[in-house]
């Protein structure tokens, strides 16, 4: 079914040739997304999307089989990339502290790249097979994380007098929680922030050589 | 309206002398706000309260004028414990950093200690006047944490490379977050988990006297 919707997509927009804004794959998406991540997935239905895309029902689904397929196409985007952060050669080479560093700030990259995907992943309360399907992948990266930081305090790079597991939660409620406020395009840069992050979770707010 | 609820909740218990099970406002607000943190506020009908409570729906009006009033209700619980902090001995005298120190310590002993009413403040999408005026409250809150990490970076406490105002947003992130995870009754005491808050916050999670 995913290659026969990136062939739709392929071929392009929607009922254009009445006269009415076309609209590609990522636009539907784009326009979706916001749509869930402003009233619920739950509370939108296919007809609210197709007004607030200016078009008919039937030109979405001319792109999708329905909600849930954008759904499923929505949390790949957000999945992809960040799984793909994984299989990157600073998250496989080095010390563990420098590939959990790598992992973090790359997962920070993900997270700014993709906000309104992360942010409607972030948000998922699991009540569908989609949902669950992506929870699922999104606890498989979890786990990776974790690995890292078990790793990392093993080779004693990580203080050792807090638990592996809630670092693991601290660090990715510092990170995850950036999708509530960062808004791109004002003055904190994406790398800055990303440096931030990892400044603040392995240096900490205290100055360095005071007191 | 608030005194007079605070009499009928003096008074007790619902429909209690039918038999059924009477209920006091406590109980009421507790199963109230975990059907609320479960199926959102706007999902939740006082008909659903009343049918987890096993009582009736005029038993449930006994105590509240109606599912705005217990969601107000619900909120001054997590909001009246939080603000509380803020006039303690701790957050008032010392050093800014000592100070701050405090009162982020002391907002995760009220974040486990009223654990869904802060979930249900923190889940606040502004859809009411209710859930506005709440937001309003919590945000005044933010903004004197903030003055705190302003006053700590004056006095050279906090490092000087990373913008309070990402600071104090990082550091929340971390905190808030919490309710995602935490369930007491685990072997992470409530205690353990505040110092170990701090401790990642101010010195990192880099093992100090590592090269």
């Amino acid at each position: 079914m995913s290659s026969s919707q990136e062939q739709k997509s392929a071929v392009g927009g929607g009922n254009g040739r009445n006269g009415r804004a076309a609209y590609d794959l990522d636009a539907v998406l784009d326009i979706s997304v916001a749509a869930f991540n402003e009233h619920g997935y739950d509370a939108t239905s296919m007809g609210q999307l197709a007004a607030r895309l200016g078009t008919s029902k039937s030109a979405v689904y001319y792109h999708v089989n329905g909600k849930e397929d954008l759904l499923r196409l929505a949390l790949e985007r957000a999945l992809g990339p960040l799984e793909a952060v994984l299989d990157l050669p600073g998250a496989l080479e080095g010390s563990a502290e420098d590939r959990l560093r790598f992992v973090l700030k790359q997962a920070v990259h993900v997270l700014v790249d993709y906000l309104p995907y992360v942010t409607l992943l972030l948000r998922l309360r699991g009540n569908t097979e989609v949902e669950r399907g992506a929870l699922e992948r999104r606890r498989s990266f979890d786990t990776q994380v974790a690995v890292l930081v078990d790793q990392a305090r093993a080779e004693g790079s990580l203080r050792q007098d807090v638990d592996s597991r809630t670092i693991e939660r601290l660090l990715f409620g510092m990170i995850n929680s950036i999708v509530e406020w960062y808004r791109p395009g004002g003055s904190l840069t994406r790398d800055q922030l990303a440096s931030d992050v990892i400044a603040v979770a392995f240096d900490g707010l205290h100055a360095r050589g005071e007191p």
